[in-house]
């Protein structure tokens, strides 16, 4: 037996998995094709966080005067904001690697494919180094993530010159001048943000009868509100017919309400979803079930097949790295023998954009959905008096209670900074918190975050500050 | 019967008493001598936190090029500033002008002084537009707050020209160019704070053994680090043997380790301490018990004298606004006869200085005091991932729990936003939350909150990313 657990994937669900793997006491290996941290850490979560701050900074300089604050001109020097964007996840991957180290968990730099074994199917990894190593473990943890789905009928496939997915987003030479992103999800609503804070001119078009469609309805109405005040253009909802490549640029042909329109553009995004990792992997020989290119898996992580696991984007929705990181402690505890530790935790979601969305547990429609009479309160950031003081009044809180129980069952939040504060609803809603608990509890003043507590109390008609 | 309940100051712990009063039905006065918000929301709080904005977005300005961005020169225009958190100010107070209207509390805008009265002492108003008006009422809340605390014999005596307390700091003609603060709690930081961005010389003198000393002592000690980092300067401890006014602003001649040191500047700001308001209202004559120019009272508010409460800065420390709303909603709702919400809720307390400061519950040291042989957990920003792609990688989180039942009691934050970031812990330790639960919450990748899960897998040997 080479090891008692091999992980193939390196980003935060699989890295995070390794790691308490080795504080489990196995003897670990992961197998990793590209980067250590996979995706989120070199082409995705942080990466793009580090440019916003760029565009959000430049952006604020914009508006100086509002603080009795005044400069003479700005700039930005796009090299360098895309060379310390690029920093930061060399930094993140760098910092993988020393994990790995710690942990004195083996990484094998390659590409992994699974044959008929025992326990657990083996290994066999076509070294990045050139040959190939056949492992042999206890457990095998799949967590080979996702990408970028495209279609290629419509022309949405990225030729990394005029039409680009975040891969290419994240590292162009320069800004485009007129940028169309097609999708409203998270991945494309941040490069719309990033984008529109440097000066481009930005389309969005979406499918879906609103932006951030998984989002509460209220919030995706702010939130379109709020970007068009930025000047980002909304073409909602809107088909794409055909995405075709000219001279200068990109044109999109659309239908919105039956009227045809083309959009012009030097360059277009694609982020119209994700597709799971799971070809090559030898998942059919095995019977491996796959729906929707997703790892089928019970709610320890198991596929079935003995000794193989799966977790994380390749098994499926929400494709968010902490719900990664959470079903592979979960899992590996699980293999431990450990009790579960938290199955039923609610996963939050963060967009990044400006101004920010956070959002934990169920909409007011889903919630209607599920016959819970939603008891639903609400509290508006311009009439917090920290907002005011920071000259962030955009936005609010909105809680969605069990009318029945009493239970928080869902939240949601635009603003500033809300993708720091969601954690307490996080929080109370993994300890099964109630409205009483959250209307006695004390929030500090002046915050933003006490719009949480407000909106709570609002929820049971004990709103203060409206 | 004049009123149900009459509420005696109109800072947030009044206010807030007075609008949950209204909620329950009671026919409600307010008496306020002054502005409608009391010192927290026109001197306190609320102005502090516009001023402290525009020193932080102004000292951001010094460092653009970490983004990636640049400026040609960076100024401010200091009325414009002050202007701005004048308007602030203006505009809350203005709110809670509204919220008792809305809620048809009268305002009776006059000096309250109590006499013997039945079923509650009587008030009598000598109201500031002339003449008085005398009113009985079933209840009467006590929320006069508190003032800055002066020491005569050694000089420490505001002048409004040389010598500030935060009233006459918040308002000032100029930034001072060489500024002594006295006092290094969260008042004295945050000036300390605020004049340094805008590029005074700050220094900080501290009788104690450590600035802000009602924080852990690591936190304590970060803080006098990066705010060293920013140019201020400290003397701790030190004492004050007398402060003077010299031509051309003031001297303090300090005492620290043995050696005397006389500090010269233009303007002081004394900040150590606070005083309740208790004087000209008649309490001694009703056999109010005082301590330490606090109200003793019982864990409802209530005095011991016939239907007279006192709740907020005047019934003691911690000298917070949202602890004064807490005891406020408390008392009136047991007026109210309702079952007590949440007696032992843990007050967070929050330092919005660059770096900010905010904690809750126990420190370490307090923690073993109480026997209770903590495990302590500790994460860096600086390797946090959504901090390194921020920019903001000073400071920390550290969590304290019972070693025996694994019960969150005490949590400690310095960093960016971590005064919205509290609020979590607040609500955990309110909702009893144990290790098990915090570890098992799933936090939001990426962000710094994350921080809050590792210093919680690290009291317990399981952090991931160190």
């Amino acid at each position: 037996m080479d090891f008692d657990v091999i992980i193939i994937g390196s980003g935060p669900g699989g890295y995070v998995t390794a790691i308490r793997s080795a504080q489990l006491g196995f003897k670990t290996a992961i197998v990793e094709r590209a980067e250590l941290g996979g995706i989120c850490l070199n082409w995705g979560c942080i990466p793009t966080k580090a440019l916003l701050r760029s565009g959000d900074v430049y952006e604020q300089l914009g508006h100086l005067g509002d603080y009795g604050l005044a400069i003479e001109g700005r700039s930005y020097d796009f090299g360098k904001v895309v060379e310390r964007s690029r920093k930061v996840a060399a930094q993140l991957n760098s910092g993988v690697g020393f994990l790995m180290k710690k942990h004195k968990i083996e990484v094998v730099a390659g590409t992994a494919r699974l044959e008929k074994g025992s326990p657990a199917p083996k290994v066999v990894v076509a070294l990045n180094a050139g040959g190939s190593r056949t492992l042999q473990a206890k457990h095998v943890v799949l967590a080979t993530g996702a990408r970028a789905r495209t279609f290629p009928e419509t022309g949405l496939v990225p030729d990394g010159e005029r039409v680009w997915t975040y891969r290419e987003a994240l590292v162009p030479k320069a800004a485009p001048k007129k940028l169309i992103v097609i999708g409203s999800g998270a991945i494309g609503i941040e490069f719309a943000s990033f984008y529109r804070a440097l000066g481009s001119e930005v389309t969005v078009v979406e499918m879906l009868p609103r932006i951030l469609p998984v989002e509460d309805e209220e919030v995706s109405k702010a939130a379109h509100k709020a970007f068009e005040k930025r000047g980002i253009q909304f073409r909602v909802p809107a088909n794409v017919k055909k995405l075709s490549k000219s001279k200068n640029g990109v044109s999109v042909e659309i239908e919105a309400g039956g009227k045809a329109e083309t959009l012009e553009g030097d360059v277009a995004i694609v982020a119209v979803g994700i597709v799971g990792n799971v070809e090559d992997l030898g998942l059919e020989a095995l019977g491996v079930k796959i729906e929707r290119t997703h790892v089928v898996t019970d709610r320890h992580g198991g596929t079935g097949v003995a000794g193989l696991y799966a977790i994380g984007d390749v098994a499926g929705p929400p494709w968010l790295a902490h719900k990664a990181s959470h079903e592979g402690v979960h899992c590996i505890e699980h293999i431990a023998g450990l009790p579960p530790s938290n199955l039923t935790a609610p996963i939050p979601g963060c967009t990044y954009s400006n101004p920010q969305v956070a959002s934990v547990g169920l909409t007011e429609a889903q919630a209607k959905e599920k016959g819970l009479e939603p008891k639903v309160g609400r509290f508006p950031f311009r009439v917090n008096g920290k907002a005011i003081a920071m000259g962030e009044t955009e936005g609010f809180v909105k809680t969605v209670f069990d009318g029945k129980t009493g239970a928080l069952v869902g939240a949601h939040m635009i603003g500033a900074e809300v993708t720091e504060m969601i954690q307490g609803f996080a929080l109370a809603m993994t300890l099964e918190a109630t409205e009483a608990e959250l209307q006695a509890t004390v929030f500090p003043h002046p915050t933003m975050s006490e719009a949480m507590h407000e909106a709570s109390l609002d929820a049971y008609g004990r709103v203060l500050h409206i």
